[in-house]
């Protein structure tokens, strides 16, 4: 398939050297091209340039958002952090109608908590925007009605998700949560390419609430575990 | 030992007669005795008279609250609803002082979404409060500084708290979130008198944010299995 992942960080590199590794035609759409490819120095997450990145992966095209999109015969997935996401999608909006858009994101807000340092080790407390009574994926819905937004691979670190054999021998669950059965389906596809077995629909978009707002729980998980970033689990559904 | 459960409602039956059937000696606090005792019609939720499960469980004391707690020898479990929780158990802070606290509620606002009937099949839509950049367990910690809170139980149904090994063997994962480290090792220890064999310390009771706000995703899960009010399910942290 021509897939288009949108987003040039961390996340979106574990899911573009994946579906290059299983031979579909990966499309990377990033904000401006010639500016990514100019980077020489690690972001401010310590991810090195992406020029580096594409030098190590062949037959893989670099495009602007719009253009990415335009090139995907049906299958988006999205890496834009959630701060930007509504925005930066909404600009190509026409070019991702008809398609199925994976969102992953978190709608972090970070702020500077001088008085409460934890749960984040490096003192700085991410706030989710929006919570509760709405999702990004939501948002995201509402901005692009021609679009099958589908909610998944929020509840881990990307490079988990792309591995999950990785944690546990691959025994634990992943979530789906959408409006189009067709667009769940095919991210339950990929999830099942991925290594996934344990998948399990949510229902309706408004499950990503739920989805969302565990990252806070897993970012408590990993650092009971003791990670200092992110962390290398997984959650099983017991039942 | 001696042990307070502050409410006599579904969640907090179930650790009542768990707790007598371990042996403690259990002293249950209600707002007003009387009324309790002399409820004949099941409540909103369905849960039946409380001086039929009296009947059927000897042993066990019905209080007032602040008598319920000052009758504790250390440990007390909070059953109070999320929303009546940091008035009810203020106006006790003087029984609960120098005590363990268990808060396993979640702060739940219910309110009417007609537009938007998920993810709750009848209709109402939850949301939390505090959320995101607070949690209610360390509102209660901050409303009862004399005493030790500890946020557990808070991610499953109570009667599967009470006995973990009826889902998947009892292999998954509880948390335990709290300042004081002695008073998490009174949690664990109870935990794993219910059954448990993981529990997991997220640490400090910032870790209650996460713990809380998974409810949303919970209820997202037992929709996603097919049921209709809450879920005998767990989740287990594979790593």
């Amino acid at each position: 398939m021509k897939i288009a992942v949108l987003g040039t960080g961390g996340g979106a590199r574990a899911h573009i050297a994946k579906l290059a590794g299983l031979g579909h035609e990966v499309h990377v759409g990033t904000r401006d091209p010639e500016a990514t490819l100019a980077r020489t120095e690690p972001d401010m997450m310590g991810t090195p340039p992406f020029a580096g990145f594409l030098a190590e992966h062949s037959g893989i095209a670099l495009h602007t958002f719009g253009d990415a999109a335009a090139a995907s015969d049906g299958l988006v997935i999205s890496g834009i952090d959630g701060h930007n996401a509504v925005a930066a999608l909404s600009a190509v909006a026409d070019q991702l109608a008809g398609k199925t858009l994976i969102d992953y994101a978190v709608p972090y807000i970070y702020r500077h908590e001088p008085e409460h340092p934890w749960p984040t080790p490096w003192g700085i407390m991410p706030k989710l925007e929006p919570v509760d009574t709405d999702s990004l994926g939501e948002q995201i819905q509402r901005a692009l009605p021609r679009t099958k937004v589908v909610k998944s691979f929020v509840t881990q670190e990307q490079s988990t998700v792309v591995s999950p054999d990785s944690v546990g021998g691959g025994d634990h669950t992943m979530f789906v949560a959408g409006e189009d059965a067709g667009a769940k389906q095919q991210a339950t596809d990929l999830l099942k390419a991925y290594g996934w077995s344990d998948i399990l629909d949510l229902g309706p978009l408004v499950a990503a609430r739920g989805t969302e707002m565990y990252a806070h729980m897993h970012s408590a998980i990993g650092f009971g575990l003791g990670h200092q970033f992110g962390g290398h689990f997984g959650i099983k559904v017991v039942r």
